[in-house]
């Protein structure tokens, strides 16, 4: 391939410039695009498709788990949002306000839903009568505005889509055991189909949901060093179904509160996927979650249409009829080398290359994205080589990143080694807390790490040494790190 | 079963006052329910379940046709509305607007997407440079605002969910092709998966969509004789390439503007489902698009837990098995017949019977919906008997709309009959037209109807009859109704 043709040139280094980089590939990678209202993306086509499998294999994860979809309104009048008090608190500077319908201004300002709890509670408290009716398991898919101030596509954008789980349960146990087994199906979600390892764990209660007794998260680490949190399952106690009314008859024919949860997955992931397993060339997908797992590239040479495009054609259908993704590039105003760089930059895991020599020969050349290794394998073997293949390169991609994220998690037991692993290594901090949140503040102040999370092991959890910080008895060890 | 235990008591008779029939059917088969935001419908996981098989059959059809999705901003800036003329007339009479964005007053207030013309078009313009990128052809699965003054579930809501398509071609002829095609598409859709035979045709001038150069439609018959539109596809023409200045270069390195279509369909699609299916004991779903396809119940006598449930959920197992959306009703705290009302009314398109001397005979009892039509089956039949009864429902369901409709579709050539029908038989009258937006307006005024298609094939639309309100000369045949 001439340099020339090579339009990742176009790229910055991830290395010299890590956010150009992110920016730069979501937009020529064609994932997303800008709007003229800030803060708003387009997902585009290429970006929509990683979205849709995302969307698949969640949604059949979460309803193997027992729950089923539903669909709520868009609109929270205020005064529901204003029925539970730190939820409110925690939403409103972030809320995009309906105050004009038609031609008429309303008597009540609708809230563009920033989460779903306060209507979907409201619902609750009319449907729910009995134990009988317990546990409720819903999701929903749905889009959510938040008014942010500072975006960037994908990981913080006004308006993004996302599922949200909301359940209830009989006893304060069950809640606690629903919002740990979400917690799981996300992690197992994340290594299992992005190939994104995670740290998982409960928040501090400074970084709880807003009216939740508990948060829980899956939190990853991005190629800069930088944590990204992945999702998010809330133990709701009784808060909102106090809020809003929401009472069962018991086994005792007493009247109770509901137990909740709730959690929530978005498109935020794919700002993961991207800078988790990006390279200076471009995207690299994880072949279960990309929109193209094989691409065959015909090269273009001589009577390529009558000799090498009928063969390339077959190769397709045969991995087709597989259930793979697998497309063929037979655009004539392109050469193989342009073709060879925009599919590494959309990041499809395999291209498949043949040329006149190869159809003599009964064969054909795979190239690997995650690590650019070449093999010669028989036409007929390729329908059992390439799922072979992409399992492979889903395997790599995770194993690489499983090596990052372990080799970036360093203890810290002074204050000194805590800020200079933030200021020069990056990563997670592992360190003793001594649960005071003043105290997380002034960590934040100072260093600009937040506490991702606090395992749930006993073992990692407890800790006889003093706070990294502040000295005083250390009640937790806490993974710590910056995060987007 | 018992007369007492017919839940089905509960609900109005259809052929007493079919509105309150319908209202009823939606909210005691669970599939919506209203919430104190007038017109805003929560659609519940029974009904949500139908808009999901909705969504996989129509999405996987329009895949098939070569597009692809995306997704676009819910808002859309007020000025981008205003670019169209004949658009914003049209539509902001409807529209729900942001105004304040976290704490702050907006500078230019937000529309809620009506539609997504505006936005769509603006970013097109952004990406088409020259023929090459041409056809566009992406379709959008997204929520809608329309502010309407009068709503009914699923029919007309403030908020409904919906795919919209954008697509943008070379050539007038290439975007009437499309245009058509997807009509085609449509109607292949709701006769196929929803059983629901449609009339497809061009729109007249004053109903087409606003900004369109020509609107079709496919129009189905509710058992109330009202129409219903389920579908529309319009040839948008330069109308929005020239507002929002969508150029590319064309083969002879000309600037051209795109030529574009749209087309949805939406949630409304389940209350036609409900008013052409549904009876007086409920609803009656189509098999290829029912959330349970089957349900088994078994006769709860003596230790049927021990003899009969086993034998119930084998059954059950092996239906599953061949894909089947089966599901095995076991609840302790009601009887058979109460369940058997219940599965009737949420529409279940058959059910399977076990009882204590069915499994000693070693067979089961397949009731059908459609037709209350019972046959015993050995339980070694059951994986060939029920797909194919399956199939037989659902044929017998698009036979029986499809002869309903045909007997609904009544000639006038002259007034007195035209509002006769109207009036006493309901239906679609097929009546020759003057092609005057005046007449159109005047026998809408004094019979209610409007005209819900002009059929496109030459023969039925060349007329050398009269106009049947006017005397004029006849321009078309359309199909007058009442409608939804």
């Amino acid at each position: 391939m001439k340099e020339s043709e090579r339009q990742v040139q176009q790229i910055t280094p991830k290395s010299e410039d890590f956010s150009r980089w992110y920016v730069e590939i979501v937009q020529k990678a064609e994932l997303a695009d800008y709007t003229p209202m800030k803060g708003m993306m387009v997902i585009r086509p290429h970006g929509y498709a990683v979205w849709e499998n995302i969307q698949r294999s969640l949604d059949s994860r979460i309803k193997a788990a027992g729950h089923v979809n539903a669909y709520f309104p868009l609109f929270i009048p205020e005064s529901f949002l204003k029925k539970e008090a730190e939820h409110v608190e925690g939403f409103s500077p972030e809320v995009a306000w309906v105050t004009v319908g038609g031609k008429e201004e309303l008597e009540e300002r609708l809230a563009v839903r920033p989460t779903s709890e306060a209507i979907i509670g409201h619902m609750y408290a009319k449907w729910i009568k009995s134990w009988r009716d317990l546990p409720v398991l819903v999701n929903q898919w749905a889009n959510i505005v938040r008014w942010e101030k500072v975006t960037r596509p994908f990981l913080r954008t006004t308006e993004f889509l996302w599922q949200e789980g909301h359940t209830c349960h009989e006893t304060a146990e069950e809640g606690e055991a629903e919002t740990l087994k979400i917690l799981a199906l996300y992690r197992d979600f994340c290594e299992t189909e992005l190939a994104v390892p995670v740290l998982t764990g409960r928040k501090s209660l400074s970084e709880k949901f807003a009216g939740a007794s508990m948060t829980y998260a899956i939190e990853a680490l991005m190629s800069d060093g930088k944590a990204l949190q992945m999702g998010t399952s809330h133990n709701l106690g009784q808060h909102f179904s106090k809020a809003f009314d929401i009472k069962f008859e018991d086994r005792s024919q007493t009247l109770q509160y509901v137990w909740q949860t709730s959690w929530g997955m978005t498109t935020r992931t794919i700002g993961a996927l991207i800078m988790v397993h990006g390279d200076d060339s471009g995207l690299r997908f994880p072949p279960r979650i990309a929109p193209v797992q094989v691409v065959a590239v015909p090269i273009s040479i001589g009577n390529w249409k009558e000799t090498v495009l009928p063969v390339a054609q077959a190769a397709v259908e045969a991995l087709r009829g597989l259930g793979l993704r697998a497309e063929l590039d037979a655009r004539e105003e392109a050469t193989p080398g342009w073709k060879f760089s925009e599919h590494e930059m959309r990041g499809v895991p395999l291209r498949l290359e043949i040329g006149p020599r190869d159809v003599k020969a009964g064969q054909a050349v795979l190239v690997r994205r995650d690590t650019g290794v070449k093999e010669t394998v028989p036409l007929a073997a390729l329908p059992a080589r390439v799922p072979a293949l992409l399992d492979e390169i889903q395997a790599g991609l995770m194993a690489q990143a499983r090596a990052f994220l372990e080799a970036n998690i360093r203890d810290a037991s002074d204050y000194a080694t805590f800020k200079d692993i933030l200021e020069n290594k990056r990563g997670f901090v592992r360190a003793p807390w001594c649960g005071d949140a003043a105290c997380e503040a002034r960590i934040k102040s100072e260093t600009m790490a937040t506490i991702r999370v606090i395992p749930l092991e006993d073992k990692d959890a407890a800790t006889d040494q003093p706070c990294v910080a502040c000295g005083a008895k250390g009640q937790a060890l806490a993974y710590f790190a910056r995060s987007y």
